[in-house]
């Protein structure tokens, strides 16, 4: 049916495309599948009760101030907190290297709408976030890819793909959505270096990097990156830092921050004004409240606990159901890994035949900017409790066998 | 200081200007002085209780929910309820014409991001909503502006300027925003079949609807353009529609809502994807607690009433504080009302003396998208109490005097 709308569509509309996985999510929705396509935290580990109390607590103490317009940098309290646990790791952070946005969705919203023109080169991991490419497409940007292996972002690859201009490098280092890895030391200290060299800036996306369940916690690229860049003890450096509060309290609070230097959060800011004036003041002071005695350092244990476990079932699952050929990464935290089927094996072509014996899963093609990783699939264990795990992942191993049979 | 990212901004950050309104308010949180320069409802009206009461419902009851991801579109049962609130009007709007944004200031802005190209021009009121002027320069917008006197929009004008093809008109036909002002029936009727004609849609921006302290309502330009185009039961009109929250229930939580054609939401929904993936759950399922069983109808006669007592203050007080020659409109409901000082005066050069008096205001200009109103501000009477309004407009006036008389 026609309206005088239809024809006038900007041009950046011709690039939106609806997200693969939250179309998946709404066929995945009849409770009789098994979904490992989602990227949902474990409705068991929210904490209910402490938010409960804090919302009264706020609603009995602050109300005029909760539920009033606020500034759209954030909620000075919660700013002020997230600056001293950023400077925990050495990196003097101060309030103003940090603003609050609506979920992670929104920092790399913020970034394209400062930094990227039509047709901007930006140097991406390939498989990378797809919710980056959702957000950065609706600038205009193209792609630069380099593979990402077990160790993260492949070094060797890198200055090649950095002699083509890209505007940023875009990378997770930490249980890398979709593949669930970690970047190596080493890589970290090279990528920070060629970064420099190149004079070419880097965006960091970490939103698991507090969960993990195994090894040593590795210094962020924003914190090596510091150790070049720190003026007169005031943050310059080469990254935007993000991360955010979806994995570690409540994703339907939609609260994250981003970590930059002073100038380029006052842009944020800027484009975050007209964009939607300010985060939701009464999820900051409640986020503030619940958070601001510590709470956070135990609650994440917790987190890891639970996913920790869920992960060693999927683990022993796939061990025990997949057929020969078939390989996997094995996280030592965060929320997915990753599987590789036979070259032979279409993931997005072989979705129906998931979908008819109950199981879902992302395929990997998806996460291409460039193409690619047709024989490749995400799992999340995060959701599932382990017996759905064990149960979802046999049907996903016998679908597997009836495919290779063919 | 430099950093890598200095000469890295795209080109539409060229056009992000601080929103004037919003450096003033830093200014005036000063606790001496008097603000009426901000929009802020009174929190003396924000129904706290029943917000800490939905709070704990849902937490007990609904947190699995409340606290996870959702759909892009909104949460269901709100946008069931606003359609079923909508279709009061005698207009079929059903869920998938309903979009659930954060706040109406994301609705502006995906507005800008699906239907502006770089260099397009849109029909506003002049003066017009600081806010919208702000999230479409970001696209390149440029505006053909035609008068808005006493009955809202010039008819007379609104034909020449169609005929310079504008993408939209933008009209707020309810207390606008920032002259206080109400469009008359007889304009609503014309604009509707003059957008029709020349096949140019329109946006229509209905913050302060709900809020009228006296007189008849209007219908909606929305709903006069439906009477249009119903097509077999289906809203596939002319306009997008959208209101918010912020004034019937709290601006802190973020929660506005969009009402058009379903390809457009569609659409939309798509961009806000790319944007911030979804407005938070946990305020949708509040809100919707709060409001579910109708308690925002009698909610708005009592913010009604506060306003309606404060509006009278600021009424009388210029009448008795203002030297000869300024005048100020009547505002039927909504927020605001606007002073015209004589031509000789510029209420922007005036803006310090008015700080030394310890009174604010936003001077009049920022709301002309080209020029004009030097000798214009707005006025808020919605957050100060009576006592000090009184206060607020004789400095106000003590201050134009000494002005005036220079």
């Amino acid at each position: 049916m026609q309206t005088p709308w239809d024809n006038r569509y900007a041009q950046r509309t011709q690039r939106m495309k609806a997200s693969a996985i939250r179309e998946l999510l709404k066929i995945t929705e009849n409770p009789e599948i098994i979904s490992f396509a989602g990227g949902l935290p474990a409705p068991e580990v929210f904490p209910t009760e402490e938010i409960r109390e804090a919302c009264n607590r706020v609603l009995k103490d602050q109300s005029a101030l909760a539920l009033q317009y606020g500034a759209t940098e954030g909620y000075l309290p919660l700013r002020e907190m997230i600056a001293r646990h950023a400077s925990r790791s050495g990196v003097q952070i101060r309030p103003n290297n940090i603003l609050i946005t609506s979920g992670s969705q929104q920092a790399l919203d913020l970034i394209g709408k400062i930094f990227i023109n039509h047709g901007d080169r930006l140097l991406v991991e390939s498989p990378t976030y797809l919710g980056a490419l959702q957000a950065w497409n609706q600038y205009g940007a193209e792609y630069v890819t380099v593979r990402t292996d077990d160790d993260g972002m492949v070094s060797e690859d890198i200055e090649q793909a950095l002699r083509t201009g890209p505007k940023f490098i875009y990378v997770l280092p930490n249980f890398q959505n979709p593949m669930g890895v970690t970047m190596s030391m080493e890589r970290r200290v090279k990528l920070v270096e060629m970064a420099d060299r190149y004079g070419v800036p880097l965006v960091e996306d970490d939103p698991y990097g507090q969960l993990r369940f195994e090894g040593e916690n590795l210094p962020g690229v924003n914190v090596l990156d510091a150790q070049l860049h720190v003026q007169n003890g005031r943050y310059t450096g080469n990254v935007i830092y993000f991360s955010t509060f979806s994995k570690i309290l409540s994703p339907g609070l939609r609260l994250a921050w981003m970590i930059a230097p002073d100038e380029v959060i006052s842009k944020l800011a800027l484009a975050k004004q007209g964009t939607d004036l300010h985060t939701a003041t009464f999820n900051q002071v409640v986020a503030y409240e619940v958070s601001r005695h510590g709470f956070l350092d135990n609650h994440v244990k917790h987190i890891c606990e639970v996913y920790s476990e869920r992960r060693n079932v999927m683990l022993d699952s796939l061990a025990e159901y997949m057929p020969e050929g078939v390989t996997w990464t094995h996280p030592h935290g965060g929320l997915f890994l990753w599987v590789r089927v036979p070259e032979s094996c279409d993931t997005t072509k072989m979705f129906p035949a998931a979908i008819r014996n109950k199981v879902a899963y992302v395929p990997g093609e998806s996460f291409h900017p460039n193409g690619g990783g047709t024989n490749t699939m995400r799992l999340n264990f995060s959701y599932c409790k382990p017996a759905t795990i064990v149960e979802g992942i046999s049907r996903l191993g016998n679908m597997l066998k009836e495919e290779l049979c063919q």
